[in-house]
C-alpha cells in the first residue's frame, strides 16, 4: 500500500491543479472548453477498498455475469493471487471441507449405515484441483478477455500445478471412503492430457472423470453440471460434498448436501 | 496494522524466550515440567490473514454453522465493521442489486409484459434494511453468544438505524414497480415496534411485512423463509430479487431469480 503521506500530497496536488484549471476556465469566453485534465475521482485507497469489495462480492455470488476483471482492479487481483491471501483463502476452505468430510464419515460409521461408500464428492478441476495461475499471469490476471485457443494451448501442455490444499483434501476424502467424481468443463478432446496432468500432480484413483461432450458444448456450466449430478443420483450416489471455484459448479439442481466455493477473482463462468 | 519492524522484534524476543526456556528445560530433572510460557504460534500478520479468510469464507457460505466470532478475530471484525470496508461492501452489493432491478424492469417494459407489477422483491430486515451495529458494538461484535433477552430489549427501543445503501435500493425498487415484501425472523410480538422503527428510518409503503408467528418459532430460518416465499408464489408473485445478510434468507426452495448477500461477520442464523 502507498504511504498515506504520499497520497495526501497527491490529493493536494490534484486540488491545486483543479483550482488552477477552474480559475482559467472561469476567465475564458463562453462556451467553456471541455477540461483536458481529467481529475482523479478516487484516491488510491478507495480503489483498493472498492476492488476488495468487488472481489468479496464475487465470492458471495453478488456480481452479474462479468467478462473481465475491472481494469483498475488488476493490481489488486494480481497482489491477491501472488501474495499470501489467495493461499490463505484456499487453505481455509479446504480445512472447512475436510472437517465436514470427517464429520460426515464419522456420523455414517456411528449409525452403522455404510453411507460413506455410496456417498460421493464432486470436484471441479480448473482452479479447484489444478491451478492455471501460470497461464493467467501471462494474460493480465483476468483483464484479457478469455481466448479459447490460447487457453487450449496451455491446457495441452499438461503443466497445470496442483493446488496443494486441494490435493490434501482430495486424498483425505478418498481415504474416508467417498466416491470421487471429477466434473469439468474441459472438452473430451482433452481427456488424455487432463488425466496425464492430474496424475503427474498426485491425483490418483478417482471413480469417474466427466468431461464435456460435443452435445454439452452449448449448455451453461450450471445446466451441464446439474445434469451430470442428477445422473450420479440416478446411479444411486448421494452427493455429500462439492468443491468448485465457480458458482456454476455448485448451484442449479441435484445440489450437493454441502458446497465449498474456492476463491477465483480471475474469471466467471455462467 | 502493526509495523513489520515491531513484529520482527517481537518474533526475535519470542525466540529468545523460547531458547531460554528450552535451555532451562533441558537442564531440569525428568519429567520436564510443562512450559508455563505459551509461545505465539502465529505472527499478528497471520492472524489478520486468517481472519480475513474466515470472513470471506463466511460470505461465500463456506463455514459450518458457527455460534460466535473466533476470539482472536474480534479485532479484525471490529475494524471491518467500524472502518470503511463494511460500508464499501454494502454499497457495492446495493449497486449491483440496483443495476439488476433496473435491467429487469426495463426488460419487462420492453417486452410489453407488465412483469414488474407482479414481480416481487424480498427484503430481510436486521442487518439488511436496519442495522443492529449499535447493539453489537456493546456486545463484543459477535464474540458474545447470542442473548435473546438482551437483544429483544434492544429491538424494543426501535432505535436501529437504516443502512443507507439499503434505503436507497428499497426506494428505487419500489419506484420501479416491484412489490416489496419484508420477511423477517423477528417475532410477531415485535410488529408495532418494527413498523415504527422502519418508518422513522424512512422505509414506507411496503406491500407486506411478514414476521415469525408462534407456529414458526421452531423452524430454521431457511425453512420458515422458503415456506413464506412459496406462499408468495402461490399468490401469483414472481420473486425477482431477494436481499439478505444470511444465506438462510436466500437459500432453500422458491428461491429468487437473483439473490444479494449483504455482508455480516457478526452472527450466523441457520
Amino acid at each position: 500500500m502507498a504511504p498515506r503521506g504520499a497520497l495526501f500530497l497527491l490529493a493536494l496536488l490534484a486540488v491545486a491543479v483543479a483550482v488552477a484549471v477552474e480559475a482559467h476556465d472561469a476567465s475564458a469566453e463562453e462556451p467553456p472548453r471541455p477540461l483536458v485534465i481529467q481529475l482523479p475521482t478516487e484516491r488510491a485507497e478507495d480503489v483498493e477498498l472498492r476492488c476488495a469489495s468487488w472481489r468479496t462480492a464475487g465470492e458471495a455470488n453478488n456480481l452479474a455475469p462479468w467478462a473481465a476483471v475491472p481494469e483498475d482492479c488488476v493490481p489488486h487481483v494480481r497482489a491477491y493471487l501472488t501474495g499470501p491471501a489467495y493461499r490463505s483463502d484456499l487453505d481455509l476452505v479446504a480445512r472447512e471441507a475436510s472437517a465436514y468430510a470427517r464429520a460426515t464419515a464419522a456420523a455414517a460409521a456411528a449409525t452403522g449405515t455404510n453411507q460413506a461408500t455410496a456417498g460421493a464428492w464432486v470436484f471441479d478441476i480448473d482452479e479447484t484441483l489444478l491451478s492455471n495461475l501460470p497461464y493467467y499471469a501471462q494474460h493480465g490476471y483476468g483483464l484479457e478477455l478469455f481466448d479459447h485457443r490460447e487457453f487450449d494451448r496451455w491446457v495441452e501442455t499438461g503443466e497445470a500445478p496442483a493446488i496443494p490444499s486441494s490435493l490434501r483434501l482430495y486424498r483425505e476424502v478418498r481415504d474416508l471412503g467417498f466416491k470421487t467424481f471429477l466434473l469439468t468443463g474441459r472438452s473430451e478432446a482433452h481427456q488424455a492430457v487432463t488425466v496425464d496432468n492430474l496424475r503427474r500432480q498426485g491425483f490418483h484413483d478417482w471413480d469417474k472423470l466427466i468431461l464435456r461432450a460435443a452435445a454439452d458444448r452449448e449448455k451453461t456450466a450450471t445446466d451441464y453440471k446439474s445434469e451430470k449430478r442428477k445422473e450420479m443420483e440416478a446411479e444411486g450416489y448421494k452427493i455429500l460434498g462439492n468443491s468448485g471455484d465457480q458458482w456454476s459448479d455448485l448451484l442449479g439442481y441435484s445440489m450437493s448436501a454441502r458446497s465449498f466455493k474456492l476463491p477465483n477473482p480471475m474469471y466467471y463462468i455462467p
